[in-house]
């Protein structure tokens, strides 16, 4: 017999489904076992408090291509996983007790950065570990790419196209903001596929000024309209020099409702333009995963399959030089894969004229 | 020889340039005379000041699935057309002039409420003038659909399908807020097409207790989340009792960036639920006509050039019960065509179990 | 006590869980007795063979956007309905038994034109049906509008879009070939939405030399490629004029898998032209509904909910110069709506441009 | 000054001009010299017989989302390049005549396989020139990407989605033929995209035994339907034992249209049940390339132009393990990037629980 637990925690994202799909067909058809299936509801919630169904091969038919994922999710900050909850229970012993009394193989955990530091936790803990990366961020250390990412950067590109045609007809300064947490590489990624012409992303913090020299240059050659894509974490060259807390303490006081309604109002007021902001939003989390994300993460969860079917624990699945691979744990937790500043693809986003306002 | 002028008036939408290519085609291939195209840029803007390009066959080619208008457009609301401008310009006689000076045979506009106020006034002053009925708002007075009212219909929801899976895998309510501007047209057909729980429209006022009542309902039957679609002019019965100049002064003492903030804001006050609001914007605007906007455009233009063929005047081409119709300018301007608070469609949802906040 | 059959029968197409979501909510939100749910199992031998699952509302939550039927579906053609089948059971009692048997109240039946045949002898021996209209033909008589059609009309222009600028970038004719059975509701609306060039429909029977003319005129003016969009059904002059069995023969007698293969031989043969051929297919019956027919589809359910609640029974739902409407059965059985050659569709169309083949 | 030719030749794909718009964009906004762009039209032949536009910036602004090819393109076998045309022309002479009449600095060619071919002659014969990797084929040696690949599979992808609904409504076979030339990467990446139960690629030949073996298994674990992913090229074991010759001559002798239609033949023979093929054909080529393709293809472009202003040529411009990377001619010209049967992706798929009928 077989017992695997599996949850998907933090923001939820397009291939989840598809992932523990690839890990159940994998192991329900590979494995010598009887296999049981224990789906923790809502992220580590369900592992701490006991909530869990009993799923079978039929649970992950016909799920490919569901957005969302059909265990629920929930954010558990690993900040506060050590922290008695409001009832004094101490969280990381319950999800050890759980772990135990269901005499539970291993745990398949599908998450970002927040979510692959517990499971670190965990696995110290002496649990068998084994996580999927998942993230529309990408900004997960040790694989070149997570699932989600491309299904984002497709909705994102979409919006992005939308407002294209609305811009040029009316000859607006648009911008679109886009997800990403603190990396820049869904907003590098789509404003490269929309053909925007400003891209701001948190590792090459911008100038104001030369974010409406790139808008006046634009003016001056005939182009009636720019767009800009905006990282939700873009971050001012003034901003990047302050302290983590001094920066913190600033974003409480902004008046405006994200750093793109900052950057409209600045470009308003110096060039007395018109300036629109788009915020897709949530938008960019959902929906069906595109045909890379299904394949990719159904590469993952089979990988993840495997590695239960050998009993090899303590990884992640990744992605390195495309090949699927599996990384330590314990070099994947508390780190981000960020954007580098001089990265070949920014510069070549460079050299096709797009101004990253640095 | 036929001179026909041509002007895309007021917020772009998707199917502008289908319907002027249904117009050139036609024109072009069944006129007995030459014919010149004269087209204005940026809207009434082009035809004050004289800016326009000449236009040939080959400039509506391929054409068709593009969003957008290849000739601009912009914002001059009927209210100010009577006002000179900044240099003491009489607008409307500048428009006069224009078309007599280029001996115009007709104007083609393309546009929706604002502008076909303008439109009207312009054929009360003797110029030939066909309208083409513009708007994702689908408000016009006088034709059962507007063209672009479709495309946006898709966009908006697959915004609210992107959102679905999100917050099914979530457990949260969210609200999508819908174009419109004060009709409900776009949110009711959105709503009810993808799945939304709660429609709020500016035709039927709601109450927020109505609203908390259907989330808790949710809640109780074990539904774990909520999809609330709301129009960007929905209104609380309370404020619909307001007068206009009353609401007005209200709306500017809002400190919320629109009524969805504001509702999200009072449930979360009420009911301690975490929501979340998008707002897809102006992508509604934009993008791909969908093939129904591309037919319905191709087939109004078509008639309006057939309009121009048979000189006949002073009409927008509509749409009545399945059937292409010319409909007096004069019957048109100035009317808003509104969701009837018991219309059928309005019946069918609620029946469905669709809540209106009422 | 209130005991529900539903069936879907014929050929498959987008919306019809739509539509059943529609009926079950409506019936299930607003009954005042308790509601029993038989779902018969592909089609009408379900209802022969009494096979049939107990269906909750549950079953019918998240379906609104998921393609094809929960119910399968199977042609059970009306030429064979009354007679025996292989094991000499009545098929026509065998369904009155499993209607009595479960004492259903109703039955709702969802499908096409053989569909309401079989549906409208089930009412004459006396069974209370209420159904729905579906199809991707539209070809329903009783209804401007199918659920289904739309959809289809989106995989099929979506089909042309792509292959437009593979023929514009080789300079080839490229014919495609659009379902529809014996009428040209769907080629017509994706030939016009994709800006097709040629469009045969079984409705205006083609002749060969008048579609060269078309290709040779676009030559000569300039234009690299062509696009027809043939529907399944097309025909020629020659063979419109023969009689119906002699037709069939020469049918039989094809060596080209079907006319687009035909019609491109000929124009290759005469023309020298290199001409393609592409077939979507089943394509065009599958996916998710497109939003229209979402909200169309659960207008139809809602109604059909209820007619239900009202034991209303012999009708199909159907709709009419935008309202939803209740026809008699017996009106609609055995009658198609086919494309009249002078329709207004067809002579904007022509207006536009684009050629019959006529 | 700095004179650049460009040409695309054989099959159109995505992002073409995506990628010649990086290029250009590249070399305009980084030159130190004036730049002067000659498009050859219609592959080499516009290099053979001296046909081409003068192109500008504008040219190629706001084709990044364009499908095809602005400069048009056609087939120039190699086979045949070195033959004299039907005038007695020499082809490779009448190609460098154009170039050195023309002073030109380089050629920038975008094509496949023959098309590398016909770049490394003129290379070799002293031409300066850059190519990029274009096919949907994605089977280019020296790349471990091409463009137009992902934005194929999507199109197969969605084929094979719609495709799915209508065979799990019918219970039917239902085979899908995803082109790919003599490889199998479209169809394999489209097959696990979809959820195909069976793919069939050139590279593992099939026993059409074990084909319907896993038909069966279906059958009886209560999964109503199979869908098959059959690459165009796929090939029985059988066949692949035949010698080029035989099995060319056994290809001329087929009476089916194509492998897939063999394929249902023999499946509805060998087990009486229906069987379906669809075939998407062209349509893989078409439409608007896909987000992933038009940064792809832009970076490319970049590179290209980047190597042109620093005088770089005889390379492709390819990607390996995510860099993109100057890949010498002569070690593309003539190699065929095939799926290895043991490829960890084929591994992963087995695992899964896809058959591939070996």
């Amino acid at each position: 017999m077989k017992r695997i637990g599996m949850l998907t925690s933090g923001g939820d994202c397009q291939a989840l489904n598809a992932a523990m799909r690839g890990v159940v067909k994998t192991v329900l058809a590979n494995s010598k076992e009887n296999v049981e299936i224990y789906g923790f509801l809502d992220g580590y919630k369900g592992l701490i408090y006991g909530k869990f169904q009993m799923l079978t091969g039929r649970d992950f038919s016909g799920i490919l291509t569901k957005g969302g994922t059909i265990l629920g999710t929930s954010r558990t900050p690993f900040k506060t996983i050590q922290d008695p909850d409001e009832n004094g229970l101490n969280k990381v012993e319950a999800m050890k007790q759980t772990y135990y009394k269901l005499q539970l193989d291993c745990l398949v955990i599908l998450g970002g950065n927040g979510t692959h530091k517990t499971a670190n936790l965990l696995r110290e803990e002496g649990l068998n570990v084994v996580t999927l990366p998942k993230t529309i961020d990408n900004d997960l250390w040790g694989t070149d790419m997570t699932f989600g990412f491309q299904s984002a950067v497709n909705i994102a590109t979409e919006a992005i196209d939308c407002i294209h045609t609305t811009a040029a007809s009316h000859g607006r300064v648009f911008i679109v903001e886009v997800m990403g947490h603190k990396v820049g590489w869904l907003t590098l990624n789509a404003g490269m596929a929309s053909g925007a012409d400003i891209i701001l992303i948190p590792e090459i913090p911008y100038d104001i000024d030369k974010v409406i020299d790139k808008i006046e240059e634009r003016d001056r050659t005939g182009s009636r309209f720019t767009i800009i894509a905006v990282a939700e974490g873009a971050i001012s060259k003034k901003d990047a020099k302050l302290s983590k807390k001094e920066y913190k303490e600033k974003l409480k006081k902004r008046t405006h409702p994200s750093v793109s309604y900052e950057i409209a109002a600045q470009i308003q007021e110096k060039t007395g333009r018109e300036v629109r902001v788009t915020v897709p939003g949530h938008m960019q989390r959902g929906g069906s995963p595109c045909p890379y994300d299904r394949v990719f993460a159904s590469r993952l969860g089979s990988e993840a399959g495997k590695m239960i079917l050998d009993n090899q624990y303590g990884f992640m699945v990744g992605y390195k030089n495309r090949e699927i691979v599996r990384v330590p744990l314990e070099d994947v937790a508390g780190k981000l894969k960020m954007v580098a500043p001089d990265a070949s693809i920014v510069q070549e986003a460079k050299l096709l004229g797009i101004s990253f306002g640095d």
